[in-house]
């Protein structure tokens, strides 16, 4: 109550920045630029009261009057002038503790930081519910596509089944140029590093950890309860080889880096890793450096969000869409609207027990009997082979084999029993596939 | 602030249903079965307290205690112990006038109605804003795909400049079946109405009634404006021949009914009808009843959101989703909390004045020097041609033509000369071409 009369006489809606990056510069200037429409909007201006970066006196790449920097994110998150604190940092310290401190302080968060979200998502999500504050992190997935609040409002009343998403925008970019391009992953990568579409480190994109951190904050928000990155089930894209593509276009698939979260009974099965799509899935056309969600429900059936996946231009959108929401809710004393459900503990389903298909690229020994003995060993295991063909003649043949649904405990044990075997030049790469 | 206080002394959020149709029974199903989950979301359970349908004494397709179901629409939304009206009965009256009194009354209002919202959705935003309470119609439009929310709340921030959608299942279904089966119009017609997907009488759907309406209620959440239906140029799909596929698909493109509302330096572009599009156009793959809706804004680029537009079960989870939004911001006192910014009147850009490319399939007198007739009737009129192609040859020969952009009322008037001419026998289709 107190808090609404205050507000009720404060003439604007005080924003605190943290960071003034890529992202944060584009932030400052859609505020700056949009600001009769944003005050429109909320019914105040918005205006940025502390800006907190590394070193005040560097030149920036937005006009800012140096009167608002600091290098104290401390002096930012306590400035009583401040009403939101917008991180845009990245890095999980010292962003964590900043926030946890606004938060204990009754200010709304707003953050695009999904490394800090996947870690720690769920005691900024307590900190925010006790506080009766809001804690907003729509940039941290898609960057500008719609993901948290149409998961967390507009399909509240829906039982989620699915989230199946193309999370990753530069290893759909790679994995495109080896399909259109018959390019080798290290081409591509290289290709996607030079138009700026790839970091130097590529790790964080290529072996799935960033897909992976995106996956564990929206099947949180989607069931309801808290999940950390380390809890997904990672491959990354760097053993697919134009072959592979080859083959899976043969066989009427494409091949993406899929991150999957899917209510079993109440367990979840959590996994990023790539998979070969049907060409007429959703997803298979999301192409280049473009993000897809498909959300399956048993109301809503399937719905796909797709766009530009990152980007500071989309990412500042969505960080701005935020700070209104938040403003709108403050103005009301509303904070923490969309908070107040309970969280739920769920069971990891053990990735061990995952039933898929699977594609498998071996080298094997050209001589008769030899699809026997390689058969003989995917039913001893109780794996049902679909299809054996042999793509190449020569000393040494290309094979491709695609089962039916094995438990992947069981194609483990084959691909050990193949690898021990004289016959078997290379088990080149072992895929599953999504029907 | 007393609202709030005497929020949080009541038990319940009272909820009352107009209309118990299909959709009206999914929304009492859900709201039942998922009592728990939803008090969880909200902090409250949300009741059904009253519910008008025509004839109370009549079998229902859902469990509903008849002591709650009345013939009188005004008592829903006059009792005392209703929070929520729900509107789900459709037609322009008698909901206009219930819902000006539910919103009067200081009731919030959900409405999947999007024949009264494209009639009258200016006049019920007013009535929402001047009162202080929600007006949510997220199932309004592409049934359980959230748009509404995204577009006026997570978008917010960004200068969107264009919606292109594909709005109307049914005529989606009808293209479809055309494109894949090589059916006529009148047989998928007919396919689509014994399948279910369309009406007995089907001109609301064929016409594109429907869509001009769903995209009113875009446009006018996306530009902040009031729009009409009658604003929305509007073509069907009737004229559309296995001809006009056929040659569309070997030129590169599939033909859609087509929504698009464009911001044109400020005057909106606002027209329904059939169009080519580029088979690598991200609206091109949708298939079947599917609907989708693409968004492009100066900062978010092309965000695309698509799924089932229609259907009970995922329209009434859209209506649940916002119910639970309404329900949220009551208890808070936080009612009209989106509906704050100050709307702005546009002028609609002459449909005369449009500049696109179109497709023209023409029958001719098939002899020497028609071609040259043809063209220099567009050459006349500053038309520009692409491509002319002869398809078929005989008596009466087949031709397809395509244009460089033009002014649509260009394009008139080379249509109104080639009627007229000798050697032309038909001017079979017009259609705009999406680029």
């Amino acid at each position: 109550v107190e808090e609404i009369l205050m507000a009720s006489l404060l003439p604007e809606v005080g924003v605190g920045l943290l960071g003034l990056g890529t992202v944060g510069a584009e932030v400052y200037r859609l505020l700056v630029e949009r600001a009769e429409h944003i005050a429109g909007l909320v019914g105040r201006p918005c205006v940025v009261r502390r800006v907190a970066v590394a070193r005040p006196g560097r030149q920036r790449r937005v006009r800012i009057p140096s009167s608002l920097l600091t290098s104290d994110g401390a002096a930012v998150v306590e400035d009583p002038a401040v009403d939101i604190v917008v991180e845009v940092m990245g890095g999980v310290d010292p962003a964590r503790s900043l926030l946890l401190r606004a938060l204990a302080g009754g200010k709304a968060v707003v953050t695009a930081n999904k490394q800090l979200l996947a870690a720690h998502g769920a005691e900024l999500l307590a900190a925010a519910a006790s506080g009766g504050v809001d804690l907003c992190f729509e940039a941290s997935v898609g960057a500008g596509i719609p993901l948290i609040k149409p998961l967390r409002e507009s399909l509240a009343a829906d039982r989620l089944r699915l989230i199946e998403g193309i999370l990753n925008g530069t290893t759909n970019y790679i994995l495109t140029l080896m399909s259109r391009e018959g390019r080798t992953f290290a081409e591509a990568l290289a290709e996607a590093q030079a138009r700026g579409f790839a970091e130097a480190d590529p790790a964080d994109d290529v072996d799935g950890h960033d897909a992976a951190a995106k996956l564990a904050i929206l099947a949180a928000v989607a069931f309801n309860t808290p999940i950390a990155a380390e809890q997904v089930y990672r491959e990354g894209i760097g053993g697919i080889t134009p072959a592979d593509i080859r083959h899976a276009a043969e066989l009427g698939y494409t091949i993406k880096l899929l991150a999957v979260a899917r209510d079993r009974d109440g367990a979840l099965e959590l996994r990023v890793h790539p998979a070969l799509i049907p060409v007429g899935h959703l997803l298979a056309g999301i192409a280049e450096e473009r993000n897809a969600v498909l959300v399956e429900g048993d109301a809503c059936g399937r719905v796909l969000f797709s766009g530009p996946g990152a980007g500071g231009a989309p990412t500042a959108a969505a960080v701005v869409g935020d700070i209104i929401d938040a403003a709108r809710n403050r103005l009301r004393g509303a904070g923490g609207r969309t908070l107040s459900a309970p969280s739920v503990r769920r069971d990891i389903h053990p990735m061990e027990r995952l039933v898929i298909p699977f594609y498998l690229r071996l080298q094997v020994t050209d001589r008769p009997g030899v699809f026997a003995r390689i058969a003989a060993v995917f039913g001893e295991e109780q794996v049902s082979i679909a299809s054996i063909v042999q793509k190449s003649r020569g000393e040494v043949a290309d094979v491709i084999l695609l089962t039916h649904e094995a438990e992947e405990a069981a194609m483990r044990r084959v691909v050990a029993r193949l690898r021990a075997m004289d016959v078997v030049q290379v088990v080149g790469s072992v895929i599953r596939v999504v029907e």
